[in-house]
């Protein structure tokens, strides 16, 4: 069995200068804390987290909605073509021992959504926030940075490591 | 081609009294439409909202996250094991022309997400509210009553149907 | 829970007159022992299947490869759009509580294979032969007509659900 | 986009001990050849197959049926949880430039069958055999050795490859 960890960092396809900043100094905590990292293999953030990864010396995943692997961005390690259009996000939220959200869309919503169903923690940086009956849903771990953001999930997914064995 | 809608009813697998009966009144709904209704099989809103279906004469489609088919509830017509596990909630959506979500923990978030992500219109009665940097996102249409739910979702989901034709 | 059986009916997306008598009339004999057809929702055999069906006022179940519930046939009553493409062969199958196959070209052998691998009966008329070092493997219940299909699908999905409850 | 190769081994989660030896000789050979090997992540001729290639320094990914990355056998390098059963072959199929079947069970042809079906070259080692009306169709490529499997799975691949470009 494997013994690093993964984490996922998710986000928007497209992704503005300071978002993209982020993503990659988030990449690259990842990658100096010796976790792979795992991501839809597309642009903005996800490209970003890999690109950050990669010059840390990191190994990226990127598993894509569509069956062409020339889909993923150039930081790619390992694409994974998936053929399941949206429904690859269960699967980046699956391989992921925790989860860094980054801004993001809908399909970052239901990342985090499938995270916090299944049990895997979620730690965002200026991403949805949800409330429910108008009383905020503390659920997302929230952080100001990308090196907090980058301590938590690892410290999160040590945690969870442990008490799912 | 079916001619008939598919709207989708997604919601706690547990659920009060009084989620219960707004979901059986959104089935009955659904059902005196004419329309199909789609869930994710198991209890809570989703048996609900079969047995208010059901008892208007409608038919009810349950796509289950297990294999075993006994797992749906006993008003679903049409039970689909898909194995799946979350990423049925994918499936769900896709199967819909509209969605009307009651309530609901973080499965039906990501069911929600799912539906924005993909072009699905969501009516949302009681259920999650979200936000991004403190401002709310109004992407999910709200009602009051179950007969609004209803009526607003079948006719976005028209609506869907005219503009992807 | 459900009581009726579910029989899937695979094979190719185009098929000879031959092949179409054949489905439509496996079709018609699922539903007069009064149960649901279940198929990839495509044309050939399993538009033949579902006309067969309809004819007798059978129910068909359509798991449709891609997102457009328009692809189905017209003889489908439930059309379930995937958006998973060939892993939707998996869909068909677990759906089912026995398989038909007729004729049908690799996609239909992944159906058989994915049915026999998880315990599910395959009936086949005209289909696939498989052997494993020159010996052949009888792992597909071989008959001659449609309705020693039927009646043996029917047989073996009533044997099923008893050994599985 | 990642430049390298990948190799799908796929065979019995159970193997014999010449099965076993076969398995790891591929594995060898796909990760000298600078490929990566894609496998379902499990026992028999996939840990055979993973271990083979850990030997030479290769890269080896493995995505699992269920939801518990401790499935995969130790020498796995990125284990990825599916949760999507017996559909996570369609994934394995899908993640491959080519495939690579020694012996097996359905499963086994079920990822055959899948990678057949959408055009993904399949190289057998004392696998299945199928014929169809008496004749045999011979669509799997036949070798005798561990090293002509590899020999000729890199060449698909790469003829693949260009004409997907």
């Amino acid at each position: 069995m494997p013994e690093h960890l993964y984490i996922a960092v998710v986000g928007g396809g497209k992704a503005s200068a300071a978002e993209r900043e982020q993503a990659q100094a988030i990449g690259r905590g990842i990658a100096e804390a010796g976790a792979a990292l795992v991501c839809g293999g597309l642009g903005g953030v996800m490209e970003a987290a890999c690109e950050g990864a990669r010059s840390a010396g990191g190994l990226t995943i990127g598993i894509l909605p569509g069956t062409e692997r020339s889909d993923a961005n150039r930081f790619v390690d390992v694409a994974l073509p998936s053929g399941l259009g949206e429904a690859r996000n269960a699967l980046v939220v699956r391989a992921a021992d925790a989860v860094i959200a980054v801004s993001g869309e809908f399909g970052t919503l239901s990342e985090i959504a499938l995270a916090l169903a299944t049990g895997v923690p979620v730690v965002g940086l200026g991403t949805w926030e949800l409330s429910r009956g108008g009383e905020q849903v503390d659920a997302i771990v929230r952080v100001d940075t990308p090196d907090a953001a980058v301590t938590l999930a690892i410290e999160l997914a040590v945690e969870k490591r442990r008490s799912d064995s």
